[in-house]
């Protein structure tokens, strides 16, 4: 099959090929996943497991698939950040920012306490558990829209919450990977540290006011499709920011959608544009984070010990800790936003990648918080699904006794 | 710059920071050239020539902006196709197939037999023959449309015969490639031209209507966006099928899009998603051409004659020769039609760059075909207006007497 890649006549046949093997594989996956009522997601990375080097050895990364999982991954997170009006968070904000500092304290600890018990350098320590904080907001508000309950207050608690889950792990990371960068400089950590959070408040706060009074100027520009041309360039622009001030590009992605996402609410063309691009990149990304799996690293009964160990702490700890934040609201909806903030995803797999690529964890671990970050997206939506059903209904509709939903 | 392009902490920053000067540099120029009137196109070339290395060196092209360029033009010709419904050539088909072949002869004997008079071996003098021959189906549908004179039975024929000539133009392609190749061998040069004609005869026949009658099972796929994520596939699949028969991999992207075309008539969805990957990656094609172009080639005096000439002839063949097969219209509307065929746009500098990437021609030649390709694209706007506004209206509609349109 390598050889079979390599031919063609044309240039770039090759990475055509690359390409339409991982897409329909991908595609054939995601369809696979999605009739057994599993998420797409997994069923992408699966795929590329599938066709990587662990398995049949048809595709491996390159430098290019590489480039264009980056691109993805900045787009599916200025989508992430295109459903996210930082009103809708702020209506639930006490309580969701309750479940998020919760969330995020709980796994990172637990995390960190396990690595270093098992033999794992501080560093090493920190990223799992970086890797184990942020909630994925993506595969969360599609299981929720799925099962038709968005409008429920635990839904929208539970998307607050991940959303500052989010944006807290991506903060996270960004302190841990300047340590991991060379000798713990307290000082430029702190500067770092600093840099990230006014670069998040600045845009978080200023940005949407700012496009909101200019879309009428951007719609007014000659240029083709100029809203949209004015989102991907945002998006590029504040993820190059992002790497200038030391933090990952997909904070400056997810904030540049969340700029967006107020005057992008009525122009659907916008939504289906950006839809466009994901839909033809991310599975790109996704496929790439299987491909990089290495599966005989599960040879080693420890590894896999370890990585049964970390995903039921994962579990544990999001669905306890969240479910305390949210107790005042009953047992059930406390289950609920417990079980919501469960899945992990793509956020948790990028701290791995970066990880791996500042060679400050191995194959093994990488391995490790990859089962991690698919089992806790699998493990959730039947549960979801049982917390939501048994709940009384009226009409229909979720009651709603809490009030906190306004519509 | 260069440095500053290499720094950024995160992997990849230097990348995302190259696409995002490309990306802007481009949407800058276009909208300067939108608001002077001239095509879009011209103004994100233009941005590649100043952002590279000829003239401000902030941006090279790399594998991966030649990669990326790559994927670009695949989706460029695949909304081409896209925008290609089979039945609307046939309404026409006589006249515009007639336009069509005069506009593919008179081009590529007139540049061929300058090359050679020049001094051009046999193969450049091809090449530089099959990049003159084919009409710029994008650029002449924008500017038509943008004049509201689409539905005008010479727009029609334009548009028709414009197609067309991408075809035959890319059959050249095909078969000069195929010579450029290697020592000339007329048994695979004849099967490489069969299997061409026949993989066009086949999908443009047959493409169609399988992609009609799947359309409903496509749309009940349980993956997201189905109908959309299955023209990704096709065209990716025919891409790569084109480069293993040994032809362009824009052929089989052209190919996937006409057996869209029809099915996709009634989803604006389809278009929208398509244009959100096109309005990302075909500037990032148009930038990379123009920072491939090197000015010093100018410098030669020679150069710089050679390029006018064929721009020269490049504009008088078409011209005379579509407007002869036209000429039963009355001397205006041959002149509309020699005139629609002038612009020659992408498929002339695809042409170009292949040659380029098989070291057939040199900069001196990419440059001259280059100058070619825009400076038709800027001469026919123009023109073209001018043949339309004089022409009688009623009601503010073109008065249409040949009644070939069917509205």
């Amino acid at each position: 099959m390598k050889v079979f890649l390599a031919s063609g006549t044309a240039p770039g046949a090759g990475f055509l090929l690359a390409l339409f093997v991982m897409l329909v594989a991908a595609k054939l996956m995601a369809e696979l996943f999605e009739r057994l009522r599993q998420p797409a997601v997994a069923g992408e990375i699966l795929a590329g497991v599938l066709i990587g080097p662990s398995v049949l050895n048809w595709v491996a990364p390159t430098e290019l698939t590489n480039s264009l999982a980056e691109i993805g991954v900045i787009f599916l997170l200025f989508t992430v950040g295109l459903e996210t009006k930082p009103s809708t968070i702020f209506k639930v904000g006490k309580r969701a920012a309750l479940v998020a500092i919760f969330g995020v304290i709980a796994p990172f600890v637990g995390g960190w306490l396990l690595m270093r018990v098992w033999g794992a350098s501080g560093i090493e320590a920190m990223f799992v558990g970086t890797a184990m904080v942020a909630t994925s907001v993506g595969i969360t508000a599609r299981v929720l829209s799925s099962m038709g309950v968005l409008d429920a207050t635990t839904a929208r608690i539970i998307l607050g919450a991940a959303v500052i889950d989010d944006i807290l792990g991506l903060l996270i990371l960004a302190v841990v990977t300047n340590l991991a960068a060379g000798a713990v400089n307290y000082a430029t950590l702190a500067v770092t540290a600093a840099l990230a959070v006014s670069f998040t408040a600045f845009v978080s706060l200023i940005g949407a006011r700012v496009i909101r009074r200019m879309t009428p100027g951007i719609e007014n520009l000659f240029v083709s499709h100029s809203f949209f041309v004015a989102g991907l360039l945002l998006c590029l622009g504040l993820s190059v920011a992002a790497t200038y001030i030391g933090v990952a590009a997909i904070i400056g992605a997810f904030l540049a959608g969340m700029a967006f996402a107020e005057a992008s609410e009525d122009k659907p063309t916008m939504h289906q544009q950006m839809s466009g691009v994901t839909e033809f990149l991310v599975p790109i990304f996704l496929v790439n984070i299987g491909m990089q799996l290495r599966l005989e690293v599960f040879r080693d009964r420890r590894v896999v010990a370890l990585a049964l160990l970390i995903t039921l702490i994962a579990v544990v700890t999001k669905l306890v800790a969240c479910g305390l934040a949210a107790w005042g609201l009953g047992w059930r909806r406390a289950g609920q936003v417990g079980m919501g903030m469960v899945p992990r995803g793509e956020v948790g797999i990028v701290v791995a990648q970066i990880g791996l690529g500042l060679a400050v964890i191995q194959q093994e671990l990488y391995g490790v918080v990859l089962v991690m970050a698919v089992a806790t997206t699998l493990i959730a939506p039947p549960f979801l699904r049982l917390l939501y059903a048994s709940e009384e209904t009226r009409n229909g509709k979720l009651i709603d006794p809490v009030g906190l939903t306004d519509d």
